[in-house]
């Protein structure tokens, strides 16, 4: 059992998510119980804070403001795009010699596992004791060994009501509607648009995921046929879809193709750099059904930033695990003195059970969907995708009814 | 008292909303109980499934599967984007008396109540004995009379929560975020993102409506001064703002002034009309911010379809209103023989009375925000306003907390 003395840093990382707040609070308040823990300090905006020794005491916020906090959505440390090297990392390992830390929890996602890594590995060489634990989160799903990231179900939640609801809207004034969901490499988030689907007709009739090479012709074929049998078509794409490759092996954006199609060239940057705007690749998708298929109802929404810090639609699963993944880190740590990075295995149909992984497993890997998620077609998910991710929405999925009521009988005078 | 035997006709128009489908269900299960009431039919896709005779027998729905319906948002009938002639209602004039249609209750907007104004016209005119009843519905909240109309609250609630989440999510990363919110003549909607404000540093920091002359050099004098102050910046803007008009006196969009001050033309059809995508007022102000005043991270969203048809985002009392207003059409036509537009009017602190009001005084006409719910400078609600449209938003909006702890103490060493 540890008995290091010392106090504790938490730190928030990446982008937000609807349930980042339950892991901290998770982490604070089963801290305290801890006499290891001499004081338990936040650093704002992720490792920033920590080299800028901008910290708040933790050990001062009382339980009524973090339960209220934990309940609401983004990082309430403020977070940071920052990607240290070893050199920042050093410096993050100076400040906690500095302040007596021998604590460091880090919520975040790839990058951030990454960091604690590389801060674990300077103090092992360096010969000063410290506890690090990374604490998964991430709305895109992709760190390895997790069955799931903790702000992925709520995200995906958004996702499928979202879709539920643009697709009752599609029915009722007919034509197509795309929808643009956030996920640069991995598909994950976009592939939860299959559980709004509940009748044979209900849309997304289509979803394209980054996991599948994007085809700008199979795509309009694929709208073209379901718009015939329907008469309108719902579709659900990845922002980070690629129809090609540039001559060093990087996949290019289909907004580029579709622009270069429609005799538009992208403007690039000084550092030649291609330069898209946030609407862009919704923008260009729609045109491109409206030019090439004739089609004149066409809408597309880019979903944006709602998907991953809309307050009020969270998962309570997802609630329930950020939180616990919070406590777990208090209890690898402080309990047992040891590092890692917390990870949720799926046990039973639906439990989970939390072990602590080796940091090098989880670090700085993408973990894509697998083949058996995405049908033959590559324009659709599998039963097992929906199975997958039907337990981790939580309870009271809002249902949306179809009327059912059969055609009058029309008097015939 | 009305004895008029005779069929009952549904038909839902314009843009749908989260609770659209309280008024039809209330309308039908409310006939239901008027042996007046033939028979209740719903027409598909509003007026269009009248004059082409395509209708579905209401009588027939269970109230199990029409309650279900109730909570499912957008149009079940299905809608339609019909702007009906003399021509066009005469059309429907003749299918009512072909199938002895004595009673005609259309869920709509401003085109709506006109169309049921000149279907009562004519049938006063050939002496048909014809109930036709307007039931207001418009996220919009742009009819005349009404305190507020139905589906308003629930768009409002989406807007509100969706702003107080993108604040939060500001907050943590910094940098200058702009929603462009639904709204081409007046700026209800928007104006409800000013209840995301809690604590004085919240944002939005600067709300902008088509009730005022929007000024481009202005909107970004007004953001640089919020992000010296604050580090950050939210704004909410509507859609239908402009800056300028054209020689016949026409709004000119803010998108075209903010292109050709870049340098861009922007594309023009066959007849002369300017075409601008969806995303592309959000994607020319974060540019105009980037370009002039020099801040990196800007990001833009367009809300989209996404804040009328969201389910699960519902105000109660806007789901209660939506259903009354349903019901109230069946007692002023088959219970009272009356036609005209069912209004809201509030009374008390919090209470609303149904009214009938006269179809002239409702159709055609549009509510903009009244000055004193726009502040002084113009790009801000006032207190008035927020009081206005709290008690709409309905219980259990989510609370957004920040994180109370006081600065750390740091070690002098």
């Amino acid at each position: 059992m540890s008995r290091l003395r010392g106090k504790v840093v938490i730190a928030q990382g990446g982008g937000p998510t609807a349930v980042i707040n339950q892991s901290l609070v998770g982490a604070v308040l089963e801290s305290r119980k801890f006499r290891e823990a001499t004081r338990i300090w936040g650093a704002r905006h992720g490792v920033r804070g920590i080299v800028g020794e901008n910290f708040v005491d933790l050990s001062e916020a009382t339980s009524h403001n973090l339960e209220r906090v934990a309940r609401t959505p983004s990082s309430a440390l403020g977070s940071t795009r920052d990607k240290p090297d070893a050199e920042y990392c050093q410096r993050i390992l100076d400040a906690f010699r500095k302040h007596d830390v021998r604590y460091f929890f880090y919520i975040g996602g790839n990058d951030s596992s990454d960091t604690v890594r590389i801060v674990g590995e300077h103090a092992v060489r360096e010969g000063y004791e410290l506890r690090a634990i990374h604490i998964p989160k991430t709305i895109d799903n992709d760190l390895p060994i997790n069955d799931h990231c903790p702000g992925y179900p709520s995200a995906a939640r958004f996702v499928a009501g979202a879709l539920g609801g643009a697709d009752a809207d599609n029915r009722a004034l007919l034509g197509v509607y795309v929808a643009v969901i956030m996920g640069r490499h991995a598909g994950w988030l976009t592939a939860a648009a299959a559980l709004a689907r509940r009748h044979d007709d209900d849309g997304p009739h289509l979803i394209y995921v980054p996991e599948r090479q994007f085809s700008i012709d199979r795509y309009l074929a694929d709208i073209d046929r379901v718009y015939r049998r329907h008469g309108r078509c719902v579709v659900a794409i990845s922002e980070g879809v690629w129809a090609s490759r540039d001559s060093k092996g990087k996949a290019i954006p289909v907004t580029v193709d579709l622009m270069r199609q429609a005799g538009r060239e992208p403007q690039v940057d000084a550092h030649g750099n291609v330069q898209l705007s946030g609407g862009a690749l919704a923008d260009e998708l729609a045109d491109a059904v409206q030019r090439r298929l004739g089609i004149k109802r066409v809408r597309a929404d880019t979903f944006g930033y709602l998907q991953r810090s809309f307050p009020g639609v969270v998962s309570d699963v997802d609630a329930r695990e950020a939180r616990e993944v919070g406590e777990k880190a208090a209890h690898y740590a402080c309990g047992h003195g040891t590092s890692g990075s917390v990870v949720i295995e799926r046990v039973g149909d639906y439990a989970v059970k939390y072990e602590l992984a080796d940091l090098k497993a989880v670090a700085a890997r993408t973990r894509h969907l697998p083949d058996e998620f995405i049908d033959a077609e590559g324009n659709g998910m599998t039963e097992a995708f929906r199975d997958y991710l039907r337990p981790l929405l939580g309870a009271d999925m809002p249902c949306l009814e179809q009327l059912w009521a059969p055609a009058a009988k029309l008097d015939n005078d």
